[in-house]
């Protein structure tokens, strides 16, 4: 590059004319090297395609390889049948329109429920390994290594009357699990990222996308970069695939669009910055579900489901054997991130005398009480509140039932004796789920309808399956999914 | 227009070098002509710009002609003076922040609460009246003419104790009010409009916009419209404003954006499409808070401060004597749009007895109970979710206090007696929030921070004051306010 280097302070897309000098020329040009890239490069480059990924970062990886590992994944999948679990694509479209939305895209949901039994073997001959294990225990990743675990709630209320409960987290095996060490979300992107070198496909890494390439049609064409502060330009001739992540650590977009996250990002990396979404918002994309978050909640769900949680008025406000990332979204979304836990003192024990793989969250309990009313009174909680509470809940418990949210009969009883209360309020962090509008084709949308030309995307720089819920595996999910077809409908050079 | 006339079924923008006919030339264009639209006209107008209204519909008005007509003003305005009531741009800015965040736009804030005494100034001006009366009451709207009345929950709980209560729903007096007939937003508009008139400004009524016409720099110097499906095209020297109304009747913008208002759309009129805000994505303009909602709750407040809320688990969630926009939201946004309003007897009566502006609201109930008991197994609430709310309730209401939600003393008086239960569940409605991001000036800024020369917005198609709570008022507030400017900045031509 010259004197007349392009600025690269802007996210206004760069015109194709006024590139003097290309550093790289491909086919498609993939950025960021997390699930959405990994998967969208092996695709493109098996199709043909000469396949560049730019990665801002010095490795592979993404929040992926951090990540628990969780895959949603069902309709039957080898490992759901190895295990006796029957599922079917409708059923598990029933269950995410319900647990995803409001406002999902319906013929997203269809086409990946309907695609994920291939996608699951896909995956397995891309070399992820996932153990024909089941574990059925509440929690937020299996504590060995198991393959197949509840991800979203599916058998607790109020789903498991509204489909089948099938269990759908898929997580690749850890062979040799060290807790804090690698994740399944190693274990996902190790195989793939062999794959993508077995492949050949080049690899620039510590490079930052800064600017979309556009020709005189604003068809996209490439990408302007920087490496170390020198632009690097990049012309791709069949297509670009945004696969950077989301923006929950850009506080100016969480400001914007998802102010209950402000200062609280979790489960994605620095570099989730939004850069995606802001460079194709550039040339007219639409976005969707830009508020919708996944909160993780730090509590144990093997205390949770033996315990009650309450909100900062002392009501139970949903049923403790859910989800954990349920637990999360409703604290911070809808009980102004106020939670506590409370257990007895037989619950607590044995929730501890499990295998619980988080051992993280056996922090000790704020408060300890031998009654109801002395708990209620060390909390701050006005009389009566949490005294009622406890009362009906175990009017009820003492015939196990929770007719108040149902909780399921296993998990339900009386809470007596001595007491513990934990305090998780403002004890939740999450990362951002909304993003640019695609198509099945990972085409990214301008706010015409139209997709714009040769410009695609996936994983958390777009809008995936979930409209405001969530499940653990749906990034993993749609992610890898839809950038295997990112990379294919690049590579196919005809959008 | 030729046979060559411009496509007019996409939002994308036109090329200025396209255009073979100008059928119209002026200096500012505006977009509507609701609330926002008449304040950027008038200002532009004073200001020596030749000015054009293009409006949709057969006349002047938008939803601000048919809106209760609050103004939400304050910072000691010349009304809240003579009412007696102290306030000051900072108290105002600390309320305003505390109810419509979290995420507000500071900035914006700050600007508005410090501008808000000469905006009221400038209304008064261009002939708007507000009766120099107060009413004090829980209310929708006051039942009379009165001019000021609290439209925020500012003086109830949590507000009172954040921010020194005072009343800011300004509305334009009705001299001759006949519930059903004419609005407060009637006599909001109709003195503008008819300033508008003497101002000379035209307005080509029956004429929807359909693109934002560009020069090869991407400044946007026109507007190409249809009136009765003939293209139109409008050249503007110095700006275009858009002034086109929220996205609440936009079916695919609300499952995206906002799906929790799909299907109840409230307080908006068909014509409010979205189409403001597509055109400005189409140029790469940032948007902010897209899923922010204004709620309506189909109660009384009347009735509602005299008796209890409790959500679908029996849990009572608010306090009952706040804005009821507050409790609409609650209720659609938080407790899934389930809702129940218990009273006795002779709080019923009582309610009933008062001046009520809302004689629409007064439904009978749907169950009637001698206990709390019966009602609560008439209501289908789990055994003692319901009486033992009632119980705590009424162990600190005869004490005269609420300590679980605040409820101000003089509404809190225990529940006794014959009992009357409405079902309130799905009772809600409301418009769209958010939109595109402005500035002071009222520009519409580019996702590269930088705002789009010649474009401005004002009104709902932009994000304003709101990041996600509300207050009545607000939307005529700062639709006025930033119309104003907008109409200012887009006649200096210097953008």
């Amino acid at each position: 590059m010259t004197d007349n280097s392009p600025r690269t302070d802007t996210v206004r897309p760069l015109r194709e004319n006024t590139v003097d000098l290309w550093d790289f020329e491909v086919d498609v040009v993939v950025a960021g090297y997390g699930i959405a890239g990994v998967c969208a490069a092996i695709e493109a480059a098996r199709a043909g395609a000469k396949v560049l990924i730019l990665e801002r970062t010095g490795g592979w990886g993404g929040a992926a390889a951090l990540a628990g590992g969780f895959v949603y994944l069902g309709g039957g999948t080898a490992l759901q049948r190895a295990l006796g679990f029957d599922d079917t694509p409708e059923n598990m479209a029933t269950f995410l329109t319900a647990a995803l939305g409001p406002g999902v895209d319906a013929a997203k949901i269809a086409d990946y429920c309907a695609g994920s039994v291939e996608h699951y073997d896909w995956l397995v001959d891309c070399g992820v390994p996932f153990k024909e294990e089941f574990w059925g225990e509440p929690g937020w990743e299996p504590p060995h290594d198991e393959g197949l675990m509840y991800s979203g709630g599916e058998n607790a209320a109020p789903f498991l009357d509204i489909a089948k409960p099938a269990p759908r987290g898929h997580v690749p095996q850890l062979a040799d699990k060290k807790i804090g060490e690698r994740s399944g979300g190693y274990m996902l992107m190790k195989p793939l990222a062999d794959t993508v070198a077995e492949l050949g496909v080049a690899v620039e890494y510590d490079t930052r996308i800064r600017r979309l390439i556009v020709d005189a049609d604003d068809r996209v064409v490439g990408l302007l970069a920087t490496r170390f502060g020198k632009p690097i330009t990049v012309r791709a001739a069949r297509g670009v695939v945004l696969a950077t992540g989301s923006f929950a650590y850009d506080t100016e977009m969480i400001d914007r669009y998802t102010p209950q996250l402000s200062g609280r990002p979790g489960a994605a990396i620095e570099e989730h910055d939004g850069i995606g979404i802001r460079l194709a918002q550039a040339l007219g994309a639409e976005l969707a579900h830009m508020d919708a978050s996944e909160v993780a909640i730090f509590g144990d769900p093997q205390m949770m489901a033996r315990g009650i949680l309450v909100n900062g008025r002392g009501q139970r406000y949903i049923a403790e054997d859910t989800y954990p990332g349920r637990i999360g979204q409703a604290t911070l979304l809808r009980q102004e991130n106020q939670a506590f836990l409370i257990l007895d003192e037989r619950s607590l024990e044995e929730a501890l005398a499990t295998e619980s793989s988080t051992p993280f969250f056996r922090f000790p309990p704020k408060w300890v009480a031998e009654t109801v009313a002395e708990l209620e009174a060390e909390m701050g909680l006005p009389e009566q509140a949490l005294q009622t509470t406890v009362a009906t809940y175990n009017r009820h418990a003492a015939n196990g039932s929770d007719p108040l949210l149902g909780k399921k009969p296993e998990w339900v009883r009386p809470i007596e004796g001595s007491l513990a209360g934990f305090d998780l309020r403002g004890f939740t962090a999450g990362f951002t789920l909304g993003g640019l509008r695609t198509d099945l084709d990972s085409r990214v949308l301008h706010v015409s309808g139209e997709p714009i030309p040769g410009l695609f995307a996936a994983g958390r720089c777009t809008s995936g399956l979930c409209a405001g819920g969530y499940v653990s595996g749906a990034s993993l999910g749609d992610g890898s999914f839809y950038g295997r077809r990112a990379g294919r409908a690049a590579a196919a050079g005809t959008y």
